[in-house]
């Protein structure tokens, strides 16, 4: 099938002598899957992978992630060897200061790293993501009417035992499984050994059988059989079975290093003591990080072709251009992730008087801007009804229906949430997830790893206090929150009412740099009507605002967001009664843009004169004391919550305007006889 | 095979009318499993379940999960039924205020409830805790020389599709195939429809076949056929195949209700607005909550029954205790947690000068721990080399070594989090688990749950901090200690060096009332010995202590946890240096346990009147500010790590002695010309 067999072993070697260079130059890494899955990699990168290293993100590439992460210097040894942007001095600095090549695989960091990888099962959940996404792309854009097409390309994902263990991995091979995607191509390095000892000794399952129980098509290779490994993948890449395409690489850990090859001693950093006589059992040279010309050479020919079938695609991408402007527009500003502008503009206003939850407003906004932007998709783990973000015309994708724009991907909350990073990735898309609130923890990993990674995911996260009510403590998030707040590059919106739910829905789509929350509330908010709708909307995308002036010089100020900033209104009502008059009202959405304000504006909505701030909020109290000072009153709910009519747990847990109103003057001393 | 299809299914209607009226009576929660899964709860608790009603806590009962806790009025109204200290008011005040009939099943709320439940799929995975505690515990204390067994009890989880789709089930059952649990009983509750939707929209496994591939044996009955149901449990009951039994039960959702059966609707509040219609069509009386003589009468006979065999057992059990007198004194120090008083003096203390990595201090503590407490066990997800948890001549435990101490869980962190919590509600043991901390956020949901329902669960959470180094951003937890921390109900410790460690381990395990996380290093920590041992382990356990008193009135106060309290060592001295004499150093190991010592001792520690205060935290710095004040200063890690030699970081990150002496010195303006 392949012609390059000695080639291709002759690569192999290569790239083990670079993988122990690199990790015994900085004594840690992994070595077992650099070495064990050589040949693979030889396969992949050498003969079987279309990309072109000169432009690594061009758009009909295949997708190759490597979700076991730590076996990085697989991925940057065939890089580097495939003519990436990325030097031997790259590889020499493996796992150094402000390298290009840190310990896992960072995307945005190395050309050619299509993900960040390493918390295992990410990857395969991200590969599926893009598989999705890829599926529904090719839908979009190719044309009928060529037999050629724009967008062929495969998602190829290489994954280790521990990656096939997590529930995140499980997750989303069932969903690929049951969504028939024959464009994803899943490389099991099966060696056998995990980090702490044989497989068997924590799993007996038939991997196979289990693949094909979901919806899998299986193959089992030698994977140090170039011949057989580069067979089945061509006969994975020509299927069309409409199933997802496993192969199970049979490999023996860290092959080069007789000590330790075939043990869980290969896995780390056992292999860096035995460098020396490895290279030598190789028939390497002295000579660290050696690359033989031989390989220079093959590799060089190769690109050459690789760069060829590039140009042949231009070629026709220009004539499809022709044939598609309106296609060749859309996808362009997908490209982009172009978004429109002054968007807020054009919704209309909330009827005045009337309450909604704000995930119903937020469902609205959404119906919006799917028509203004083909590039919105959604999911929702199972609770579409619940989270109201359903696309309405949009359709379900599906195995047939591959132009869908809403996924059904079940009660599989990690997977979505690793997906959503899938999908943003691929790029060309703005993609949003839905579940409750209090599932966030389900997703975490996936939510952490979209903030490190840059990527611009939108969470739809509803049911977002106490306020969830009868459902009791299990789905009331106090602490979500604040959590999701501690996590560098998250944005966190809890609007308070439908028009600030505008604002935080637009920004958090139009968010570039990183994810975003949105918390919605599940019961209805009345209309803050004291200011003026744009007002709301345009303080809610800074993230904060005053909402009642109360006066230049405030004797008190309170701060809220979401379902309590309303509590704060009438708080406020209650104290004007009882002669404090002079209170501002602060709404504050979102905390991270409200701190990217310049100081100026900060200060004031909140001016540092005024020692007296209260904050409320229907969550842990702990990171409210920042903003209070060391003379404020924290209201929040520092336990976890109950089942119950939802009014009856903010009165029983002291949120209610009466009891806030008497802390406030106890607290400051008030005298309220007047 | 049972003679009471006729009486069961008359119980059945019963039980149906009376989540209808409770679901009704608050106008929410869920209808469709306990009328779906009606006969399946008739044949469970009128036939099939062994317990005793007058002792919910019976040693010998089977103990039964409801992992789609949703459907929570299938629970109450069945141990209602079946005689448990559950009046028909406490049905009546379903999802009320204070009730002991919450919206969601809750630990220690309702006699009968094994477990809270309701977020998705973590009760599959409690079963399988429990199974794995059941099989231990019966290996430990049966006698086998006897005929009859202490303990024969299985364990039964009744899961919906959902709690089959999430990824902790798919991790858990992948594990309790692989243990050969043939004392698990799951009972999938097969409706084919979720929340959403029919099930095929977003799933089309073939779910036994997935079964059979991950080691158990599969039944497909009619769910709604008693005969049948009981005939197939009966045999999974008596099998002795080494194989976990899963039973589809093939039932209708919402069976009862004509308008909705069958479809989504039938799950939530649609059935409502049906109930008087029916009500009617079920031959149910117009009385609400009806309970027929007939069946009140059937189940007085079964409760007779099952208190003869309880009796039965009682009297084995005295004879049991007359002939292990050893394992029955062990059996009750389990049944009362019994930890040993004092046990820190026993720990000799570590050789002074020489650094250690708290991970490896802990790792001894428990060696020491282990010997004295033999209902201590633990858990890795596969990195028992890297925590260093493992109890050594403690064994592994097994599918033909069912004693073993050590539970190799495989790459399944969310999996090892309810089994923990399994296990915790089990009772009898001391159980920990372990993972990197930075994937504290894969089993973060079986955190909470824990923390919510008082289970005293430890976990060891090993390379805690940018320390990891090499390994990068992924796995270098910078938000996780204090997103934990905002968890309600749980200790997070963070010990700074070895013999704190020791106060901080003792603390953890010891904790009754909760969960606690271990939070330890990867990198060797000096040990702090300006103070002596006794003063250091006493500090940890109370949460914080002065190290360094500096003064009785302080100029400066630095407080620190973990690895940064030598860090905060060195800034003083070299403060000092700069004339900066009066420096006093606060360790706070555990926030959770200082702020629950008393006030006096509080500002004992942190003297109110000392308002130049740092502290020092290699994580996100928000939730320091609280303790901070306004005039104060916080370094901390507000973004991602990176990968590097972890010394390299701390400098680069601005976590270095002589950085942080500058900040501090700027902050101040201490005239540092002195």
């Amino acid at each position: 099938m392949t012609a390059h067999v000695t080639e291709l072993a002759a690569a192999a070697k290569i790239a083990r002598g670079l993988a122990i260079d690199a990790i015994d130059g900085c004594s840690s890494g992994h070595l077992g899957l650099p070495l064990g899955a050589a040949e693979v990699g030889a396969a992949l990168f050498g003969e079987l992978l279309r990309f072109d290293p000169a432009d690594p993100r061009w758009l009909n590439r295949d997708r190759f992630v490597l979700s076991a992460g730590h076996g990085s210097m697989f991925l940057y040894a065939w890089l580097h060897l495939a003519g990436y942007d990325l030097s031997l001095d790259d590889i020499k600095d493996f796992r150094k200061l402000d390298s290009r090549t840190p310990g896992h695989p960072e995307f945005g960091m190395t050309p050619g790293v299509e993900a960040t990888t390493g918390p295992l099962g990410q990857g395969v959940a991200n590969a599926v993501g893009m598989a999705v996404a890829a599926r529904m792309t090719a839908a979009r854009f190719n044309d009928p009417e060529d037999e050629e097409q724009l967008l062929d390309y495969r998602v190829v994902v290489l994954a280790g035992d521990g990656c096939l263990q997590e529930g995140v991995a499980l997750e989303a091979t069932e969903l690929a499984g049951h969504l028939g995607l024959d464009n994803l191509i899943l490389i099991h390095d099966a060696n056998g050994i995990t980090l702490d000892a044989p497989l068997d000794a924590s799993q007996s399952r038939d991997t196979a059988a289990r693949f094909r129980a979901v919806g899998w098509d299986v193959q089992d290779v030698d994977g140090h059989d170039i011949e057989a490994f580069c067979s089945a993948y061509h006969k994975a890449r020509t299927t069309n079975s409409g199933r997802p395409q496993l192969i199970m690489a049979r490999t023996e850990i860290a092959r080069g290093i007789p000590e330790v090859a075939g043990t869980p001693k290969g896995h780390g950093e056992g292999g860096t003591k035995f460098a020396e006589s490895a290279r030598k059992a190789l028939g390497l040279p002295e000579e660290r990080f050696y690359v033989s010309q031989e390989v220079r050479d093959f590799f060089a020919t190769r690109v050459e072709k690789l760069r060829d079938a590039r140009k042949a695609w231009e070629g026709y991408q220009v004539g499809w251009r022709l044939n598609n402007p309106h296609l060749a527009a859309e996808l362009d500003a997908g490209i982009k992730r172009k978004f429109p502008s002054n968007f807020a503009a054009r919704i209309p206003d909330f009827p005045s008087g009337k309450s909604l939850a704000t995930r119903a407003a937020a469902g609205q906004v959404l119906q919006e801007l799917m028509r203004e932007v083909p590039q919105l998709i959604g999911m929702s783990a199972d609770l579409y009804g619940s989270n109201q973000n359903y696309l309405k015309d949009g359709g379900d994708f599906g195995r047939d229906t591959p132009t869908g724009r809403n996924l059904r991907v079940g009660v599989r909350e990690h997977a979505m949430g690793a997906m959503l990073n899938g999908f943003a990735y691929h790029g060309l898309y703005h993609q949003h997830g839905a579940t409750f609130l209090v599932f966030a923890d389900y997703l975490r990993p996936a939510i952490r790893m979209a903030a490190l990674s840059h990527l611009p995911v939108v969470y739809y996260l509803t049911h977002d206090s106490i306020g969830v009510g009868e459902d009791g403590p299990t789905h009331q998030p106090v602490e979500t929150i604040s959590s999701l707040r501690l996590i560098p590059n998250l944005e966190v919106h809890r609007p308070a009412d439908a028009e600030e739910t505008v604002g935080s829905v637009l920004a958090a789509f139009d968010r570039q740099e990183g994810p975003a929350v949105l918390a919605l509330s599940r019961q209805a908010l009345p209309l803050l009507e004291e200011l003026p709708v744009a007002e709301r909307r345009t303080g809610a995308s800074k993230g904060g605002y005053v909402l009642r002036a109360g006066s230049e010089q405030p004797e008190l100020l309170l701060m809220a967001s979401g379902s309590e900033v309303a509590l704060a209104v009438q708080v406020a009502d209650l104290l004007k009664e009882r002669g404090v008059d002079a209170v501002r009202i602060v709404s504050l959405p979102c905390l991270e843009r409200f701190d990217r304000q310049l100081p100026q504006y900060r200060e004031g909505v909140i001016p540092p004169s005024c020692k007296r701030r209260v904050a409320i909020e229907a969550g842990v109290s702990d990171p409210w004391y920042h903003r209070v000072g060391e003379a404020g009153l924290v209201i929040g709910v520092d336990r976890f919550g109950m089942s119950a009519p939802a009014g009856e747990i903010f009165k029983k847990l002291g949120l209610d305007a009466g009891q806030i109103c008497d802390s406030i003057v106890e607290h400051y001393q008030f005298d309220s006889s007047k």
